[in-house]
């Protein structure tokens, strides 16, 4: 089956190409109209997905990700549509020079040819990932979770619909339509078909990604991330920093899951105290509880853990370069950001920290593609070759150089 | 005997990626002294690496390969002193932007972090791979092959005692000593150790790379390269270009393994012509021997063969678009030429030959780091993701984002 998908992607692919940015524009904007004029439809695939779960006992946070409503089926539409206007990254030259012998040198941004978006249980990633892959020229292969099966069949067929009625080849976006597993699988050693694997899920997917891909994969791994108060902080924006990193949301990769504060830092109860008063769970070894009575005592596991909870592990530190140390030893690259009112710090911190996303009196919860003006995003990629960070449209692309001569033979 | 290097390795690549240029490109001119002081170390060396190999009975071009001679040596060093002469990519801004809530947002480049490279028999590569690591603010572990193994250790000694002179740490470029194949299987399984995998070498390594790697791979395979001759094509200049692009060296990743004509094209007698008297074995269909009685027959293989030597298949095509799909069905993706003084046919093949590289009105030949530019190289990249075509300093970074805030919070 993958065969067939991967034949009519590549050809699609090709297509795609060289597509004006228009015609891509037009076929995303009649898919959204599309998925807006099948939202009863969609619902009612959605109703039977979520009656399938509750009866297979999914939990209620994988059943809030699972269901759809009127206003997320307009959400996906909206975004759909956002896409649509994004600047079209494919022809932009990244730079040009002119050599000696008159060769004119280009590079030249183009697709990447074909991608394979793997993801798990929220069925607007069908939407989103799809109108992403397609506006920077790609053709997708998508394989969502088998519980949202039959979300993911409706949406993709409305998507489809669209695209077509605007003149795009099938392959454009592809939906593997069943919930057989062998289908990853096959996904992932597909080298040669699938140029690039996006993995949009948990840490289960992610591990069983790494160890099985033969394909290039922008990984998405854990968001264990940092926020450091150093002596030098303001202590209101670190109170309000603070919170807002760990507690604004706390199921998102961009949460805050490690407060180091420097032992230098005057005060730290207050910040302690607007964490506990937020209702924030703090763990610490025995110099941090002494701090305040309702702190729990860390074991070794808590620096190395991602809650995505209202959940805290917080540890005294010696200064700048202690909190760098700690975080080279237990963070996992995503976004970690310093709190402080001293320049020649901050910079010491920014240059040293080896994360995608370094930040300087800001909350880590900024760490999204939106909020960076990206205009969406398609995962936050904690790997280190290729794209960093949030990836959007330029992140789905590659170069190509272009030399172009006038008869020039090589001495 | 891998995790003491990794960590050598991890640790110098800490220090590395914040070094002032100078002082990588100092200790780059102290390696190169060090390996012209050593020369006769390194010659003597070389020798018995030359006489073992004569004892295992390696062939001509191998020998070729593995051989050094003070000349080489001086090469070696002019080749480590040019790389501390480049531009150093290191805290490059990408691009800025500010957003509407004040939050500063740069994309910086920032060393990859340990490299490994693992290599054939070219002695050199342990000098040249070496300095591109070490001028781009990574740490090399470098796995040469075993017929050069005690040219590899007396080169590397040279550098890593150059290297240390100038106060880098020691893990900077480090020389796997042994000739163990399961140090290669250890080196690509080694995530989370080594950042980037570059193999430099034949088929089979890069196969065996391919088929083992767990960490990322910037792999350099074949230039089945086309010369394409559009029926408004310049006959002197195609002549003179073909000719070159085949012969100048039919060694080389960049020589032109197969020939297009259109069927358009008014004369191809005297491109036919002019490489069989340049010595060029021609392969072809009945069409094409039809032109010219030494033609040989040409069989399926010999469209997906990568020669490397003085032999060319050629084949009749229907313009443009016929050539593109034979590229696109045979190609492997490195670097493809056309050859006309029609520029909309030019830019129709530039815009959708999906290479590396793509040329108009120039030899295949010119396909190197030196040649665009770069200063050097450490492979041509075949891949699509993070760096395509010739890849020196800037194709060995990566980025990070830096956030700079004055202590906003996300809604």
């Amino acid at each position: 089956m993958l065969r067939g998908l991967g034949n009519d992607a590549r050809t699609a692919a090709q297509a795609l190409a060289t597509m004006p940015t228009a015609t891509k524009a037009a076929a995303l904007r009649a898919a959204a109209a599309a998925i807006r004029e099948d939202a009863a439809r969609i619902l009612a695939a959605n109703a039977q997905d979520i009656a399938a779960a509750e009866g297979n006992g999914l939990s209620g946070a994988m059943l809030d990700r699972l269901r759809l409503d009127p206003a997320r089926v307009e959400a996906m539409a909206v975004g759909v549509d956002a896409v649509a206007g994004l600047r079209d990254p494919v022809g932009g030259v990244i730079d040009r020079s002119e050599r000696p012998n008159g060769l004119a040198l280009s590079r030249v941004r183009v697709p990447i040819g074909v991608i394979g978006i793997i993801y798990e249980s929220r069925p607007n990633v069908t939407a989103d990932a799809g109108a992403l892959a397609v506006m920077a020229g790609n053709a997708a292969i998508l394989r969502g979770g088998s519980e949202a099966i039959r979300s993911n069949r409706a949406i993709h067929a409305a998507m489809a619909r669209g695209l077509a009625s605007a003149g795009l080849p099938e392959g454009a976006v592809q939906l593997i339509p069943t919930t057989d597993r062998a289908a990853v699988g096959d996904m992932l050693r597909a080298d040669g078909m699938i140029d690039l694997i996006v993995p949009r899920g948990g840490k289960s997917l992610v591990a069983r990604v790494q160890a099985e891909a033969r394909v290039p994969v922008l990984a998405h791994l854990d968001g264990l991330n940092h926020s450091y108060v150093d002596r030098a902080a303001d202590p209101t924006m670190a109170e309000a920093v603070v919170v807002n990193a760990k507690l604004r949301r706390t199921g998102v990769c961009g949460a805050t899951e490690t407060l180091l504060i420097d032992r230098g830092y005057a005060d730290p109860l207050p910040i302690l105290s607007g964490l506990i008063a937020a209702g924030c769970e703090l763990r610490g070894d025995a110099e941090v509880r002494a701090l305040h009575p309702a702190i729990l005592e860390a074991n070794d596991d808590d620096w190395d853990t991602e809650y995505l909870d209202a959940i805290l592990s917080v540890k005294l530190v010696d200064g700048v370069d202690d909190a760098i140390a700690h975080i080279a030893a237990h963070g996992s690259h995503h976004t970690d950001a310093i709190l402080t009112e001293d320049a020649a710090t901050a910079e010491h911190f920014l240059a040293r920290v080896d994360s995608a996303i370094v930040m300087w009196n800001a909350s880590t919860q900024f760490a999204d593609g939106g909020e960076f003006g990206l205009g969406a995003e398609i995962g936050i990629a904690t790997g280190r070759l290729h794209a960093r960070g949030p990836v959007a449209l330029e992140g789905l692309t590659t170069y190509k150089w272009i030399v172009r001569g006038t008869g020039q033979t090589r001495p």
